[in-house]
């Protein structure tokens, strides 16, 4: 249940406040190139702190590689990744132990598991989003042997959207996503963005948005019928991505209000292969690859935690009461959810590469 | 990969055009009552031909059961379930067996394993869906023994959308939703719907629309933490569904637009019960059901088989073509697919329902 | 649960007195040529009354194909085969239903179930191997195309033991077991097996055996550590047959007693590949193949169902009593045993095989 | 792949000489009492240089708890635990990296992944067992809630058989069991045992063994057809284990050698539950607990690493040559297995009990 994936799997643990956290990730082939820099360079795309757009939690999240790479290369066992826990102050979630915070994890978990960790949201923190990033960060580096490459970036932040016009397939895209701190593929709408982030957390709220995907030289064949498609295998992996509310692919939800005569892409050759002329699929038909760029889009909902006093129930005492959540708030998750979505991709990508054959399981 | 679920799992098999399709239910706890007219009764509901509106494919699709069940109750033991293939017309599929229909899953199919059968797109076929309705109706008679109804219907055909102010959980909802051929929640726009698939059938084209779903009496506790989210399960069933592109869970992609504030769904207490105020969540949070109702939608894109001329290649000669496909479409599936969502809900929830212990092996 | 394998994956149901039993096998290659007699041809060496040695039910056994091949090939799409029960006599088991047989299931499926299917033993009947042998039938024709051969044959009946110095590789041998009705490599102790087995019958009473199974021209590198290794696989799939109670690899149990100075095998050239000199690991070391034969035994019990009258439990009245089981017994499984023995491994092979990437998802 | 289990699952990592080696134990029910001595009691029986019988490595094992248990309790979330390697000499393994010690895992691994982590075997040193104890610690913890003990002892080495008539289940057996360095059930015996052990580390030669495990106080229906039998689940979770060469169930090879009449062990009343006379089932009938002990035995091979000059190839010159392993060996691996063996069975039952509702999900 905290493992995902067939072959390439991925195993996550760890609480928020506890000593550690960390990851397995199994079934990586062996022979790959890895260090730690590879990994380590897409947890600092995640970390808190790295601008004044997200929480000042001051995590420098150093990760250490414990197992399965030797001489700079995979053995082909299972890569154990570890992060230990620094910037921890739990004294602030004592008072809220009782009253779960509307719209997170707290009163859920405390339905299922009776016992809970109180402290920075326990396991049902988004710190754990770490792991699956350094998890992805290996499965991104074996793709890349095979020039697939993964890209996610800010479309809409509170409803701004970023122009449509912007080709994801150009030199640099990524460069540029990184170079405004809401990772928006549009730099001009990034303002408009950034500032109503910083807005938000002035008044002590927070804001959401849509987080699209592109995935260039995907090979035709991938995905398993017929529950396995690879469309059903990244709806699942990307919900399962905290305060992810809805994803679609290609057209999405759009496409239920076009004709099929329109809606279907025509096959055209190019360059002596079978390609789309329009991408309205989003590169997955009947749940298998079919050669163009994959593409999906992500919604993510407001952050929950606030500096606004809230209605709430106190569980122990079983009456209504209310809450105002101190300390550092992220007045919006959108731009450090973008790597995580990035690995959830790689993470499904990489697996189904490998149970269709089109990576071996010796490099 | 023909399989859904750990402890209650689906298997389907069978081509369009073969002799037979069918489907083993495994995990269904025993000493639960179940007979033939349980599964007919949903195999009514998306058999083709019920309507003007479907395709005129005359096929009863009567079930037999071969096991699992005896005395008229579940043995604990794999419910195997057959439909025979009555009324299949190959002959024009002949025709295209070389060039993959746009929208299809053809071209891919065609990819993946090189041998395919071409008959009615074979295991590709939207045909296979009759065997998820068929093993729902075994987790839809599980759950509502647990007192868990799961009621979908159309929200939206081709643009035009339900009212929002219909409460579903009310009496003779579901006799209101079969009272239309299009299976929406709001009688009146159901028929503006059901004229623009009439138009769209006459012009020899196609549209799609929206399902909404919503389960009632979900206890809190159901779902696993952390890549098993009650809401990553129903996210990879539904998106695994043949025209799906996208799905979203309470207000899903519109929660993006909102503040934090607003989006939070208070708690409070309602006859001794924590429920929430609104329920934006769509009763799940923190991929855990909170005791609301779970409310989701999805996206269904127009059918792609359609009556007008398409290009496409010639996967023989690899040379561009185009194509007519003649014969009975469909030119909306989103009627249909109502009851495949219901199912697909349905297994998830029965398989989650045993993992959580809500629901016993024995009965 | 009803389900065995990862890729190339069985799925088996029926009960002994239902209408039909049958199974579903997914995950196999496409392209494999296949047709009903390659599976029919496995199921006559496994089917009731081919020999005096074994029970009357005059059982045929006749296999239907009901999806996953078309023009003779397999398309990668799962494979649903079926078999319609027929000589069904229900009526000696009435008498049985509060009074569990001594060593058979129905005690322990009867406090699993609480409702049990107690015509013929129900789903716990020997019967269902048969869905195991027409499932092993595709595996085996699959790793044939690799050069792989499994070859079972009994070594062993109530303890008279089959000599040690037959070659297994020998042309001919295949035909040379089923020459005896006791599936013996060796054909004169086979004789003194038959009289015993004979005897047993006469008196109403039964007899055990031991099993040995040979697969050549396995390639080093199939297994996957640490878990899922070759020879834990096999030791599953074995175990999970009726009436098995032992399993060993190479010289198995034997070396125990052995210094390891002896029971190493040492590695020495052969026509340019690494070999053994011995085989007392069997052809799997650390789980992983080592590309010398893989060489297990398989201890069975003797058949629990005798016609001497023995002790048990009424369950309805809770008080003790005795019970004579009338009819058609088998006074020896091992023979009928042999082919599902050859098809668990056959099984596990596929899979491995394909897991491990020597067999590809497309032929 | 380096993960067993369905529900409650263990993953393990580490490779023998890397910086550490650790699991994750996922799926382990909320609110179990647990503290790092639990776990730290069995690492120190199963540790090297534990006594003269033994490897010298001078490994102090100290388990950490990363995860998963909150004011000494278990919150249902992965439980990360970790051992860093200390006394680590990979000096003389260099020697053979080329050459593959006969009876070891070298060959194999080098042949599946190509790139291998050749010191001190790597990830396939037997010191991954160190983790199958750990998390067969918290199985055991959790098991004893239910009042299933999992008792295991050496019941032969090198041929030198434990007397029959030891009762299992008196007082104290586990004191008894640990204050000889065999681990034999039997004091007198161990003696001779002992001695054995020694002549064969003074000539720099090892010798095997047989490990018998009863388990304790299971309830009747723990198992599930047709596959996942309890008894195919146990001997797949032993036959992991590095050098286990067999697995036998109750009676065993044996009973191939007896009558049905006599193996069948005939239904009593006892205390007013149904018990069997005698246990030739070893507590499994048709894969499911019968209410009886659960008994098997377990053949483990010499230690395949030993002090004599061998034959092997070089893998590089790809020629025929000898090796010598020098440092320390250990003569008999079996006294340290015995705790192995514990944990394995621990996980099984473990398991199934949370699959059956055995166990709930929270303590």
């Amino acid at each position: 249940m905290n493992t995902i994936g067939r072959i390439f799997r991925l195993t996550t643990w760890g609480e928020s406040h506890g000593k550690a956290i960390g990851c397995v990730v199994d079934g990586c082939p062996s022979n790959l190139e890895l260090n730690r820099e590879d990994i380590q360079e897409e947890l600092d795309r995640r970390r808190p702190g790295q601008s004044e757009l997200t929480t000042q939690r001051q995590e420098e999240d150093q990760v250490e590689i414990l197992s399965g790479v030797f001489e700079g290369k995979t053995l082909g066992t299972p890569i154990s990744m570890l992060i230990w826990n620094k910037d921890v102050d739990s004294s602030k979630y004592l008072a809220l132990k009782d009253t779960p915070r509307p719209g997170s994890a707290d009163f859920t978990w405390k339905s299922k598991f009776g016992h809970v960790d109180w402290r920075g949201a326990g396991r049902a923190s988004a710190r754990e989003t770490a792991c699956r990033v350094a998890g992805g960060a290996i499965a991104k580096k074996l793709l890349r042997k095979f020039n697939i490459e993964v890209i996610a970036y800010t479309k809409e932040i509170a409803g701004i959207t970023a122009r449509e016009n912007i080709d994801v397939s150009m030199m640099g895209i990524k460069d540029l996503i990184e170079s405004n701190p809401v990772r928006c593929i549009d730099s001009e709408k990034a303002r408009e963005m950034e500032e109503i982030i910083l807005k938000a957390k002035k008044d002590g709220d927070s804001v959401g948005g849509i987080i699209e995907a592109v995935v260039l030289n995907v090979t035709p064949g991938i995905g398993e019928p017929v529950y396995n498609k690879l469309s059903a295998d990244l709806a699942f992996a990307i919900m399962s991505i905290p305060s992810v509310k809805g994803v679609e692919i290609g057209t999405g939800f759009e496409i239920t209000k076009m004709k099929g005569s329109l809606a279907n892409d025509p096959f055209v050759l190019k360059d002596g292969k079978v390609k789309t002329l329009t991408n309205n699929s989003g590169g997955i038909l009947g749940g298998i690859s079919n050669g163009m760029p994959i593409v999906l889009r992500v919604a993510i909902k407001p952050t929950s935690s606030i500096g606004i006093r809230q209605k709430t129930v106190d569980l122990e005492k079983m009456k209504e009461t209310s809450i105002k959540i101190e300390g550092r708030h992220d007045p919006c998750i959108v731009p450090r959810a973008v790597p995580v979505v990035e690995a959830m991709i790689a993470l499904v990508l990489a697996d189904h590469g490998i149970i269709s054959g089109v990576i071996p399981r010796k490099l």
